[in-house]
């Protein structure tokens, strides 16, 4: 049984669906009309020895508590708005430190906190749930069609590379680390890209290799998607490699980039790089069905991303996110 | 440092508190208006080990994971409709038996789950954020007056009689246990207070001696409690004495019976009772100042309730969650 099962065997098990919700359980957000507007709404929580190890301080935990769920509201083209925020901690220092984080990120995104609960817990934990109002959209993972382009903003594989130094109880290069510890949610492109008519979105939380797979799935599609198109920067290739990793496998697989992946017409995506001054990079197309990963011309087999209940790192990854998980 | 204080000092850093928010941090719920109606939230938070042992299965500490934030919400005359859940498990079959207590629990309430996270975490842990509609009040912490009678519905200390139990291995009375594993929040009550004018509220939860402190302070006053007044049942009385506690001061420390403390006039209070059919027993006064608590017509000293982060039981108290931290 991995995460996804957990969550669908859950979703059998439901209240009968109140006619506010317009999008229920199995998105970024779900999408609920509270009082005549159009909210989202997501929780993620974070669990130390699982998420993070010593090398995150709590407040960059608390930071990115708060940035992984306003990624997720992103990710609908919606604007973060408030958060609850509930944290276990095995000392109120780290507690506070932890909601110093989480105060500095409410500040950096423009979302205020209404409430949550402090208590203690041997493992520092975080959850934070968040309110996004909607201006358009939502954009959501079904919908795409065949002869859609995919499209990544930003760059790929920079967090993972980050998490592979802080393993390594490096510090340098900081734009990495800072990558993996300070993610940057793409709340204004989020709201651009819906805007733009941009129906199909999803954040690359578990990894592009992962994430696409909810969208073909969601969407009873297939794709393709080329590996040597996959943007990633010079620093992210450089510590790759001096560790021995492919750099497109880990910008495939390494997961936690807080970027958008799109579904859409060439000319929107176009339309949506220039727009919001980031790059926006077409890494393949959606197909009638079968997911397909190329490197070189040739398919490359057993590509997948994080599953938070997966005893085993998946095959053919190098992922280092499979390090994290404690047995 | 407290939990209170990790609080306050942590609102210290908000950003600017945005129109919409009616009521911020530090009542049972905020309270925010969305697309022009009002809503209340609030999160909480249970983990293994601290709020819960082995004794309680799963289902039990999903379903009380619910009806706790439930029981905020009853506090502000709210009536739930929507939640996002979150959990934290050694394993993937714990989460899925939690996540059913959960389901259980929106159904019992009529609450509506928008999403969540699964994730793995030595300790289980479960944190509930939720979303209530506001037909009337709010009823806050806030504007008690001296002269208001203090009133609380129901019974008091079956929880602490039943986790008393459940820490000895023991399962009957079994009314006991489920009143500690499943509790029941005063959802129609409170609505029901809110539409009489009752104007403040807070649900018990950290325990009586505590929860009426936080009202003397929110409001500037100070109360006068005779425990000899707290409404005990029979049983109750019985598995305390055979436990060799005092069953008054049982039911002032011992909290976690999420009834419903009010400070009202004497004639809204009996209506109240009339309406509801539920007992709402007087229980003591709101005074200018200081806090007293009455036993035979003395003066007790020394009594508190529940603090997340405080090592040391509070003195004077028989309070059995003391016995829950684990140093």
């Amino acid at each position: 049984m991995d995460e996804f099962e957990v969550i669908h065997r859950f979703s059998g098990d439901l209240p009968v669906q109140p006619p506010e919700v317009l999008v229920p359980i199995g998105d970024d957000c779900a999408v609920v009309r509270l009082g005549g507007t159009e909210w989202v709404a997501a929780a993620d929580m974070l669990v130390s020895g699982y998420h993070f190890e010593d090398w995150a301080a709590p407040e960059d935990v608390g930071y990115k508590a708060v940035a992984v769920n306003v990624s997720d509201v992103a990710a609908m083209g919606g604007r973060p708005r408030f958060v609850l925020v509930s944290g276990g901690s095995p000392d109120p220092e780290t507690a506070l430190r932890c909601m110093n984080g989480v105060a500095e990120a409410c500040q950096e995104f423009g979302v205020y906190p209404l409430g949550g609960d402090t208590t203690r817990a041997d493992a520092l934990t975080v959850d934070v749930s968040i309110l996004g109002e909607l201006p358009g959209g939502p954009m959501l993972r079904s919908g795409a069609s065949p002869g859609d382009l995919l499209a990544v903003t930003g760059e790929l594989g920079a967090a993972a590379a980050g998490l592979l130094l802080l393993q390594r109880g490096e510090r340098s290069p900081e734009r990495l680390i800072r990558k993996h510890l300070r993610p940057e949610p793409r709340v204004g492109l989020g709201i651009a890209a819906a805007r733009l008519g941009v129906h199909v979105a999803i954040d690359i939380s578990d990894g592009l290799a992962s994430d696409v797979r909810h969208i073909c799935e969601m969407s009873g599609v297939g794709c393709r998607v080329d590996l040597d198109l996959l943007p990633l920067a010079a620093d992210t290739r450089q510590t790759a490699e001096a560790m021995e990793h492919n750099p497109e496998m880990l910008a495939a697989t390494g997961g936690e980039d807080y970027e958008l992946l799109l579904a859409a017409q060439g000319r929107t995506l176009k339309m949506l790089s220039e727009e919001s001054g980031m790059p926006v990079t077409v890494v393949g197309e959606v197909t009638d069905r079968g997911v397909a990963f190329l490197r070189g011309g040739s398919v490359v087999e057993g590509l997948s991303g994080w599953d938070h209940f997966s005893d085993t790192a998946p095959e053919g990854t190098t992922n280092p996110s499979s390090n994290r998980r404690k047995e």
